[in-house]
């Protein structure tokens, strides 16, 4: 500001004025201001004039890793949101792991964020209550908050997909289907694994489940152990995109039914196309984002706890008979 | 820090003493007013702190778009590297609009953060001198800055993994070899027809080359027109993933030899498995954030041009003959 200053010789309070659409500077002299500040590329610090306002038009978000696709669909969708409101996204990766969620929450917060959506990677969020008490507005995605907090979250229909996904393969001749789930510490694979038990009914046999972080070497040693069982399964109910991918890559070229929880991309050119319970990552961050802007704009109403539906979609993986 | 200052029982001096480690507050109160903190939740307002300090360890990315799986995979590594020295990545999408390059790269400046990692959707950069100027260390990543602008880059061999895979094309037979690409704005996708065309030589023929952003339909077309010629293709190489993927789509389950510029996942689920020359998003991240602390940290040289290089990967669909 003093380089503008001197360059449009003025005082700097004049300059300030200008900056800040104050009254009292003369038009001559505020258009040699800002020739002078396009001249020096001269920009407002605005660091300095939101925390004045108090206001950072600043979204955190939280996801869990940005190199898979269901979270980078997510955080583009979050990210089409702010900018539409005229604010800027932070994000940032836990990596599933605890720590690293409260951490970057944490980070999030000492920089004044004004909201934040987070996909949780623990269970314990009772860290956020000073934030919830000053008002800063948090949405939970994809997994709730744990116990004690009760916020807005958005989260997918995990249950009533998975019991779709395995009536889909009974309806087409299954009864010995195997679950192939992540680590059920974590919430929607937990869900999941419920709505196949729940579907399963009286042919649950948890010899055929198995939930673990994928790992090609895991998911081979699990089918393999289940080929050996007495009545092994004829078809797979796999618990996320990750998982589908992993199994298919094990599976290699073996033509065994599968349903897949989560969309992929190049489903639809494998070889059986890929059946799956579709979610739409996109249409989260979508709802998340607009739900965060509604509470900065002021309401104050009860948690919203919204469920979004899932779609079966038939591909043909889906569709094959069990072995005669 | 007004409540807790009151809760507490000390003067508002004192327990600012206390936060910014200044000396004169007795150890009792000390251990009061951090107590005080504790319960009351008062976290340090990290923006003003940093303000004070003329750093605010945060690093500014902008990126095509995330949901693209090369720029994901970029992210990721920048945001490893970025929290390894202890700071925040701020990230965003330029959507391939050069406008909206600027306006982020512009939000970043003007919130002060302490480098940038860009890959350009536009080519004048002129409106980064001022930054440059001001000492704001700026690594361009994937595509180089536009004329009048030198700083260090991170590029892969673009021209040479072209032409290593129309060499290995022609290597199993193919003279006729189309060539799929996106706009010749995009510095890569020029690079890649540039590396084709000194690969073709003799045989480079204009009506095998279709240059354009990926679209089905778009490539349906090309393929359509070049299939109608005299001597039709027997052989494509497609110029980026999304290219690839888009290709394998329109072609619907045709057994056309093709080489792929970037890897993707389930490249080699597909039958046949799809040859590729494949370079590292993660490895681009990291080279181009290691060079940004370089700079942060003094280094005053004069600006790196880092090439990485590219590697063919043969799985099957590359070393597909020509048709009998």
């Amino acid at each position: 500001m003093k380089d503008v200053a001197s360059a449009a010789g003025v005082a700097l309070k004049t300059v300030s004025r200008v900056v800040n659409g104050e009254p009292g500077v003369h038009p001559v002299t505020a258009e040699r201001v800002r020739a002078a500040i396009d001249r020096l590329g001269y920009s407002r610090n605005e660091s300095a004039r939101m925390l004045r306002r108090g206001r950072t038009a600043t979204i955190g978000l939280v996801i869990g890793d940005v190199a898979d696709p269901f979270y980078s669909g997510l955080s583009r969708a979050v990210e089409d949101i702010v900018i539409e409101h005229g604010c800027l996204l932070l994000s940032g990766s836990s990596g599933e792991e605890p720590g690293r969620e409260r951490e970057l929450v944490e980070t999030f917060c000492a920089r004044r964020v004004d909201g934040l959506i987070v996909v949780p990677a623990g269970e314990d969020h009772t860290y956020l209550r000073p934030e919830l008490e000053a008002g800063t507005p948090v949405i939970f995605a994809d997994r709730p908050p744990g116990a004690g907090i009760d916020v807005d979250t958005v989260l997918a229909d995990n249950v009533g997909g998975a019991v779709r996904a395995v009536r889909h393969l009974m309806g087409h001749g299954h009864h010995r289907i195997a679950f192939l789930g992540d680590a059920p510490e974590i919430f929607t694979a937990a869900e999941r694994l419920k709505g196949y038990r729940e579907a399963m009914g009286g042919l649950y046999d948890e010899r055929l489940v198995s939930m673990r972080p994928p790992s090609l070497e895991g998911v081979r040693a699990a089918l393999a152990r289940m080929a050996a069982l007495d009545g092994p399964p004829s078809a797979l109910f796999t618990g996320n995109g990750r998982y589908t991918v992993t199994a298919l890559r094990a599976l290699a070229g073996r033509r065994v039914a599968l349903v897949g929880f989560d969309d992929f991309e190049l489903a639809d050119l494998l070889d059986p196309k890929v059946s799956v319970v579709a979610q739409d990552p996109a249409s989260m961050g979508r709802v998340a984002a607009e739900l965060l802007f509604r509470r900065l704009r002021g309401d104050a109403g009860p948690p919203q706890h919204v469920e979004l539906p899932v779609r079966l979609v038939a591909r043909g993986s889906g569709e094959l008979p069990p072995p005669a």
